[in-house]
């Protein structure tokens, strides 16, 4: 992955829209860069890789973070990586934040915290970016040690092998690894991170080019899903996951909240085909929480802690329809019901 | 139609949020009441029917100004009432108002005024209401005489009978016209009326109610419509016009800003076929402007004057598929391509 990659996670505020610095001059959004990027791994200077010393953060709104939590459970790292959840809903400070209101006292029972930015400051006092989430955070020291959400996953599915459950599938198999990356950076650029440059420009040509963007690289997935019934064919890959986390909050969110209204995700027959199949997998639709996704997008994000407003909660759509029967194992070899390697 | 009915015009802006006086204790929104409602006729004290007496003033966002453009076209009163169009951006001043900033010199052309609320004040000094669109003014006497929106499009389709064009349809026949009057009175408070329910609800309760029985009877009517090409049969009526409206700004509009989201009206199959056999009708695409439409909801409805912000304009959906082929024709019995008795 190239450096530019190397970009900070989940999730902005539309304070955003109040502090430049992630506005250019153009108006279009560019995402902060990580700060906390040491790599796992067994080599002199790399995070060990120990069962029970880290605990993951995410928040079940965040695309970003719920990458690494599909990916710890398919994988089985459920014991060995233990899990600390924020509330979909920002803090009503003055400051960008995410806090622990979920968790009895308001505080993390393992981190002792209350807001994620404690830890962050504890590492770097200097830290001026925005926490955020997903966050390995090192239980032993207390301290920030990995926030690269766009690595997260591939460390789980590499050097964390060796606590793997038994029989875990491979979702980045080294023959695989390359084009699983230059796909996955389209899709970080035009989908992931796309739905975010749509709905945080600040200028019309930086949203329609956005948008149109987005739009040619779905039409192209929808292209691609009509021969596959995965991404790489028969079996769920990384990339499956990265695409999936957009996916799912889609017509429920970015369609309205970020303009992202060409068309919803329900509307193109693979592709919602597709993003069905992996809902109905193990690891996939257990931790997918519309309710978090709508309460933050539709109600938390553009919170002015100076401002009583009511935010209301949309109902639609309903979730039931993505429990309904997608007809897609006909397209893999192997006519079973669920495709992990 | 019952008193409760004689609410009043297009366009609420979101102001309402801040103005107390439209929304209950609930936290439901209620319409204000028109204030200018004499009937037209040829009864003493009756405003009498003349052409090019009367200037009709309407935006081409507003759904309720919109019903009394499309019957104005399809009867053929176009020479008998000329028509003024303000823009649906609102002016950037603090009060709501509508601006002929269409027009040369942002002055209506036959009425000499700038803003809308000029002809409101002039023609009643303490009124104190929104000024609305559509709204009939008497050219002669520059007063506002109606802005019935409820009973416009009656006036017009009955009263105004010797000024229509040779041979124009029957839009509200006697036999009907219960019948009607009963559908559109549903149509009004769950559908036309009910999506500003749901965008400008200030409680989770009140914006609920409205969603529920929005979509209760959006199915509703999907059922009806599988049978009948039209809400009454075979010919267009006045309850189609009301209905199109609303549907014609859905998936642009209310679905997104109004919180109306479980489903777009091009996943209903009858609504969809009907909405577009409508827009291909005479009268119906030819006065939609999906373009104002979206400026007025997006760019405007939301303005604060003292507040610089960028409003983007969102491109979706795709204006061209309100042309592509709905099938609706097998339904009638005479298989014409525009139904209008």
């Amino acid at each position: 992955m190239k450096q530019k990659e190397q970009l900070n996670s989940c999730e902005i505020n539309a304070e955003v829209t109040k502090k430049p610095q992630e506005i250019s001059s153009d108006g279009s959004f560019k995402r902060q860069i990580n700060q906390f990027a040491a790599p796992f791994g067994s080599k002199q200077g790399e995070l060990p890789i120990e069962a029970g010393r880290y605990r993951l953060i995410w928040c079940p709104a965040c695309p970003w973070a719920h990458r690494t939590v599909i990916v710890r459970k398919i994988l089985g790292l459920e014991k060995a990586i233990s899990l600390g959840t924020v509330s979909p809903l920002r803090p009503r400070i003055t400051r960008v934040d995410w806090e622990f209101s979920l968790d009895s006292g308001n505080v993390d029972p393992v981190l002792d915290i209350r807001y994620l930015s404690d830890i962050y400051q504890k590492t770097d006092p200097a830290y001026t970016g925005r926490p955020t989430v997903p966050v390995m955070v090192d239980v032993q020291t207390q301290e920030v040690v990995n926030n690269d959400y766009f690595k997260l996953t591939h460390y789980f599915e590499t050097v964390w092998a060796p606590l793997h459950k038994e029989n875990a599938p491979d979702l980045y198999p080294v023959e695989l690894r390359e084009e699983i990356d230059a796909l996955t950076e389209k899709i970080f650029h035009d989908v992931n991170n796309g739905v975010y440059k749509c709905g945080f420009a600040q200028s019309q040509e930086a949203y329609e080019l956005a948008y149109h963007a987005l739009f040619a690289r779905l039409d192209e997935l929808e292209e691609r899903l009509s021969s596959k019934r995965f991404l790489f064919g028969d079996y769920i890959t990384d990339a499956d996951v990265r695409l999936y986390t957009t996916l799912a909050r889609f017509d429920a969110t970015y369609f309205s909240a970020f303009n992202a209204n060409r068309n919803l995700i329900r509307e193109f027959p693979n592709l919602w085909g597709y993003a069905r199949d992996l809902y109905q997998t193990p690891g996939f639709g257990e931790t997918t929480d519309f309710e978090s996704i709508k309460r933050h997008y539709f109600q938390s994000i553009t919170i002015s802690p100076d401002k009583e407003e009511v935010k209301i909660l949309p109902k639609g759509p309903d979730e039931l329809i993505w429990n309904t029967s997608h007809g897609r194992e006909k397209l893999s070899k192997k006519q079973e019901k669920f495709l992990i390697r």
